[in-house]
């Protein structure tokens, strides 16, 4: 069972969640805490025993909490997922080969695609898809029909697996902290599109990838995990591109692992994460 | 102030720990634990606001915890080290430099080599130099010799640096987890002598260095450090072993930096690393 | 079109070999060397632009080349592989992926498993899956099945993706340099059976994968490409396995890439990677 | 010997290159080339056995070439240098430990400060130091200070070693691509003043450094050698300086490493960099 906290800090955070463990006597597992000094604000992570009145514990830690103390207690179920593409494969491949074999720590419960290419993997893999393309149409109509699929479906997460449009801020702001994208740089470097070319033309040494949630700012949101690997004056964009693939799937695969075990928090813009 | 702590593990440590700073009104700054659940043992680091009875706390915390519990609570002090070379400068001079601008987190008493070569750089620095040669005496002698040398010294820790001379049991056991040495292999790949000539001659893609605390068996302490880096068929040996200093210096300093912040806890030759 | 040669050294080469090209008007478009000092072992692989008379190349090359000099010329055919697998699926589904979408640079032929488990997988992709149990077998007669199912196809490449059964020199020797492993760690530590559980033991703080060409040799023979990830006393065995599949899936990837475009050259039990 | 050549690509350059060394009977120890396809430019580096009349070899060189072609050839004497430094001493220190030992590839000519704070540790080395304030001056007036001083030296290159003032498009323009500066972030993220605050506040999982050269436009020049490392939500502002000291060190000497080779041309604010 997962129990996240977090609230403004103040002297005896720990000895009171961990008094309210022991109290209704669940051993503690595994705890990890953080205080933000610089904003006084507590983190904390915590992995018990089951125990089975979630509630009573819910409300024991709110009462020997802070007022502002959002606490969530999780039993540990798999999560949910969609995931939204264009063309490329790699990232939505390898995670539906991960939840094919039950290692994703989610169910793909569907995948759109704005591109019908993609559809033919799916399908091998028994995961619907549904092909909403965005040509011809307004952006708010087109977000439109894609919420309305969405609608059909319970997910705690939207996963854009290199899916290449930019959500309106509208679009975003109706699942707060819940749409995690994969950018093809490591951000602040090569904001926007084409950051293999640009990466080229400056004739960097090193290429990365950055998962991140989205907020209305592209490419902004708090950043979850980022990798760079090496690259040189042999690669042409082409080779970068393809490179780029692969840390791409790795850094989003690495992030879904993170989120999908609540060992991410956000706050400020900013995520705590207990690896 | 520090606080470590190990014990064997039971319900309600954490509660217990943090219950008896909040008894005492000290503010936790951070906390870390980890249980090992195969061994069922607890492990924990706090750094805590300054406390002036220090006594008192041991006390509380001794009366809280299983009777088997060590406690140590640093007042975080800068510790105290003598460093022990043969030739090799690139290890003692970074030593010597972050010493000099006050930034390793330890003093160095003295450096004591089985060589000359290395005294000119310490008298730079103002760092007492005590060349014992090991040639032509009995390995007991000799040692009995660097023993008495150290008899003159105050030192928390004995930081092989590159010092290429095996030491005994008998002298390694008067220091139980106080002597830290760099080995230039990724452990356990190639322990012994000459690794980089056997990683040329076997052909690996990386080489590396391990820092670890010196026990009784040759390279089998508990490990604090490992690093590894990218070779390929252009690294002769002599490039490797250039290569290789780059990482060993790196590694060393690491490693020297954990230990000297009370962040590496031993138990059963492994070690726990609060980073 | 590549060239790849190996030969003795001797002063001139690049002339001899350049000229030939020259004399045929054929453009370079990469070369690289390399000259094993010690051995005194000339190594080249060169990308030209495609002639139609290959054979012409190859005897002009081999009349400027010292009299044991070995020339390969490849139009850049698409390779063929068949692919070796127990029960874990990491690697197989990474290989068959990219074989599905044209970026393996091979054509997976078929799958062998000496379980049935993978057999799923396969048939999602369209590739043959060819059940053949060791169980109750002597060695010698499950190889000789393995082997006379091979001869259905034609392959250039023996893929042990996570095959956990060690194959006798005998059946080895039958393909030189075409076989090709995936270690689960940084050889040569923890050579042989259950590599994470003593790298757990241990204590290390790093571990790895290695992918190399297989000879009688368990675990010796020439290395391709290795990798290692940093891991901690957080680490259960269960956890380093897991991390452990991420970087094996990856080194084997890039292995095969670098092989599947005739990067890597094999003198002496190591590699020539032209990377 | 090292040969460095550039000029525009056409069919047949390697083997006029080592035609001409082959006809004066020079053995190349390694060659390397890189064809930029898009540029339509060719770039290599040779090293070969010495040979007494260099002369003779350009102008073979020059005569086998385009007319274009920029041929350098260096009899491989130690490259002279003079550093540039503020306050901050891990780069320098570093700088003067392998310069004392010979390992730096280079001799240092002299420092220069714009505070006096340094001066101590190059008098424990020897090396002279001058400390020219930037305070109370003009830019031009003062920038004209180290001009004079410098030109009591003879130099190769101008090593910016955490120099934290921006030297003036005039200035820079006297030694084009002869100053090499470190700059702690991994460009272009964080270009200017401030990049671990910066890089703190967007929360980003990594930092790292950049070695390049310098040109008119503040952090534009081309990149010779950048890494990252990680960082997490534990990480301050003061710990990112901290751990990115460690990086910016370990980047610049790698690059002044590589120039001193002559493995790094420069092309169209890029490098090639024959590693």
């Amino acid at each position: 069972m997962i129990v996240v906290i977090q609230c403004t800090d103040q002297v005896g955070l720990v000895a009171a969640i961990s008094g309210v463990m022991a109290n209704h006597g669940i051993n503690i597992v595994t705890m990890r805490e953080f205080v933000d000094t610089l904003e006084k604000r507590f983190f904390a992570r915590l992995v018990v025993e089951p125990y089975k009145d979630i509630e009573k514990i819910q409300v024991s830690l709110k009462n020997a909490l802070p007022t502002d103390a959002l606490v969530e207690i999780k039993p540990y179920p798999e999560k949910k997922i969609v995931v939204l593409v264009t063309k490329e494969y790699h990232c939505l491949s390898d995670i539906l080969v991960r939840n094919h074999f039950k290692t994703l720590g989610a169910r793909v419960e569907a995948v759109i695609g704005n591109y019908e290419v993609l559809g033919n993997i799916c399908e091998r893999f028994d995961v619907p898809f549904h092909y909403i393309s965005h040509e011809g149409k307004e952006k708010a109509d087109y977000e439109q029909e894609i919420k309305q699929k969405l609608g059909h479906y319970v997910f705690d997460y939207l996963v854009l697996a290199k899916y290449m449009r930019i959500l309106s801020p509208d679009f975003v702001a109706s699942f707060p902290n819940r749409v995690i994208n994969i950018h093809h740089s490591f951000l602040p470097a090569f904001i926007g599109a084409n950051p293999y070319k640009r990466a080229f033309e400056r004739g960097v040494k090193l290429i990365g990838a950055t998962a991140h949630f989205v907020t209305n700012d592209l490419d902004e949101g708090p950043i979850i995990v980022q990798k760079t690997i090496p690259v040189n004056h042999n690669h042409s964009v082409v080779d970068m591109v393809r490179a780029g693939k692969e840390i791409e799937a790795s850094v989003l695969a690495k992030a879904l692992h993170l989120v999908f075990e609540d060992r991410v928090l956000v706050f400020n813009n900013k995520t705590i994460v207990f690896e």
